[in-house]
């Protein structure tokens, strides 16, 4: 006899995040010997800047508990660098090091008690957090015609149609967005930061692909409504460090209450990050002249790419938007509806998993991100290909001369395929 | 006006965990230029192999998101490592890695739906990550004459007088103990294995001491409860890297929904712990002759320690057992109870405050190990001396050879020093 299973229901059918599972699977496809086109895990394909990897060297040896809320040093490092690149008004005694941002996330949907607000569509795994931790979650469901952006206006409506004014409640925004690398301007985020601000509603700002704005000019809403915003970052996207697991929350003095709660949730948690790890993001977060080369020649790589994948979708009749930045297309197959329903394709996880089968390109489908399931969207990732050999060739090119055509066709040709193959399979 | 404060219940009032908090304490006091005796915060004092540190550096560079539950040849180190020390029969599928084992707790008591049965005395943070989770707990209160012990006829008793025998349930058994460093014998083990199993009782067994027992004698409780038993060990304790944060839950495969669901809270949270931590880990679990010499020495010093500790509070009166393992004693001052009462001294949060203030000694009161209030107990960790320097003179004495009596009075000073002064203090 064994012990029967007793789990908590928040936990029941949930399998593990959308994304590592297509990870996972289109890993278990390659061994079967299948040609797959990975562009389902949303991983920088660049490598760590090395400055930052010889700085891991020199602290393997450190073997403390640190901090609970981060070293010292460290967390100086990350206001500095929101003080610098964001223009916001962090202090050190404010910042919150986390192992990776997605940890944050959950300990702050832990300890809030309100509602949570998210657009639709938004990152994979806000969702499932609220649910695991069994909190209400309403959507703001934006459109491909508003380029999937949250608009003030949406804001104001959701918030006057709840009958409760003194209701407590966290959004949740993330721009450069995962999944469509859409991103908001200086007026969008200061009319969001109004209406935020005239219901005492608290904004996670998740700015971790901040830096891979394309032209460098990423803004953060917490200019606009510094009182009552979070920002979040961390090393997994700008700086090609994913696997080390680091993630930053920065606090404005009014939201103390809300970081000690989560650094007392920590203290039982997690613990403290990884002291090596935390040693080495110092140098990340100091930027200097090497990281700002490797960052503009990044954004180069990816907006070059970025340009030539929506032209090839967009010429195959997929709607498609120009992103901001990040690595991410989102993508609309509603015109191919008729066709994908003859073939008895009803939902984005059908038409996804129909397309791995097919053609071996894995992508995520729009119901993932919380968009409506009979609805034909979906992420792709525009990361499979090798990003140092790409990265070592844009280092022979000056900074200011565009890259030439050839570029992406050399070293981003996996990607390009997979968009022709999504393109040909839409039309077969 | 600012936002208002909307916390979770389960988190108001909830500070930093009890050691860590000490710790920040301590290190304020420090500080301000007093003289601290920094016997709070349970980290091992040693150094990390150099040959695992050396394997750290080599991986640096590793940038990937892992497998949510490990690195495959992790998981095979550790399920090796298991098999190895504690004849247990563990399956590489069946390991879970986490961001330190406490973590893995946490997620545990989040996805397991039932009552945490917790003896008393027990390790600081099993009880707050419960509160946290507004999970039921009961306790078992063992006493200094039971050795602090669990017993198999107090665990049967505590099942019978519930008057339900399909209630789900979970205990925890950390032996060596934190706070006590008391072990079990087989017989024990084996007699407290057939009690859970006879009442389908889950048992988290915390070993993450196992590798500290003096003897190098450590049993796992797991050899005569197997189905039942899931194994927590880590790079924390034995491997002086608590630092870095790695732990491991070992599962037999009657536990697989347990592990399951951990893996799918893991994905959403953590993710997978740090990918070069990871591949430097496979060093450590791997032991081989260095790493089992570096054992050797490390129990050695540890027993010579406790031995002398021990000898001094128990001469001056305290009550205290010698431990089995670990670096740490947990005293009873009752025979002081009256001279406390005297000072104004009515529980072990007033004793331990008291003592710090007027002698520099730093340890954690009973209360915060789950022990009743009003009683005069508290935790030593005997971990203020100058690890490396004490390993790099136990390599200079032949590993057969006891260590001469000078060995503590050098290299452990400040440890006999502190534990002279809570004696004197409680005299006074």
């Amino acid at each position: 006899m064994s012990i029967p299973v007793s789990l908590n229901m928040n936990l029941r059918g949930i399998g593990q995040s959308a994304t590592l599972a297509i990870n996972e699977r289109s890993k278990a496809l390659r061994r079967e010997g299948r040609k797959i086109y990975g562009l389902g895990l949303g991983q920088s394909p660049f490598p760590i800047p090395q400055s930052v990897v010889d700085s891991l060297k020199m602290h393997a040896h450190e073997k403390d508990y640190l901090h609970v809320q981060g070293l010292p040093a460290l967390r100086t490092a990350v206001a500095e660098f929101h003080i610098k690149k964001d223009l916001a008004d962090i202090h050190p005694d404010q910042v919150l090091i986390g192992p990776g941002s997605k940890e944050l996330m959950f300990l702050l949907q832990l300890v809030f008690y309100g509602e949570i607000i998210l657009p639709s569509p938004s990152w994979v795994s806000y969702h499932p957090q609220a649910h695991i931790l069994g909190r209400p979650v309403r959507f703001i469901h934006t459109s491909f015609e508003d380029k999937w952006r949250l608009t003030a206006d949406m804001l104001e409506r959701h918030c006057a149609a709840d009958n409760d004014n003194t209701k407590p409640r966290l959004i949740i925004l993330n721009y450069p967005s995962n999944p469509d690398g859409g991103s908001y301007t200086a007026d969008e985020l200061e009319a969001i930061g109004f209406i935020a601000r005239k219901n005492n509603i608290i904004l996670l700002s998740d700015e971790i692909y901040g830096q891979l704005h394309f032209e460098g000019e990423h803004v953060s809403v917490s200019r606009y409504y510094p009182e009552g915003t979070i920002i979040s970052s961390g090393l997994s996207k700008w700086c090609g460090a994913g696997g080390w697991r680091l993630g930053t929350f920065s606090f404005p003095p009014q939201l103390s209450w809300l970081r000690e709660a989560m650094a007392a949730a920590a203290s039982e948690t997690y613990t403290s990050v990884s002291a090596p790890i935390q040693y080495a993001a110092i140098r990340a977060f100091k930027c200097g002249i090497n990281i700002e080369r490797y960052l503009w020649r990044v954004r180069k790589i990816l907006k070059a790419l970025a340009t030539d994948t929506v032209r090839i979708l967009q010429d195959g009749g997929v709607r498609v938007h120009m992103p901001d930045g990040a690595f991410y297309l989102f993508i609309d197959c509603t015109p191919f509806a008729e066709k994908l329903h003859a073939r008895n394709i009803h939902n984005s996880m059908d038409m996804c998993e129909a397309l791995l089968q097919e053609t071996g390109v894995a992508i995520l489908p729009g119901a993932a991100f919380n968009r409506p399931a009979n609805e034909f969207t979906a992420r792709l990732a525009t990361v499979n290909f090798d990003g140092a050999k790409a990265l070592a060739k844009c280092e022979t090119i000056p900074l200011d001369t565009p890259l030439p055509d050839s570029f992406t066709k050399t070293y981003c040709k996996e990607t390009l395929d997979a968009c022709k193959r999504i393109v040909k399979w839409l039309h077969d």
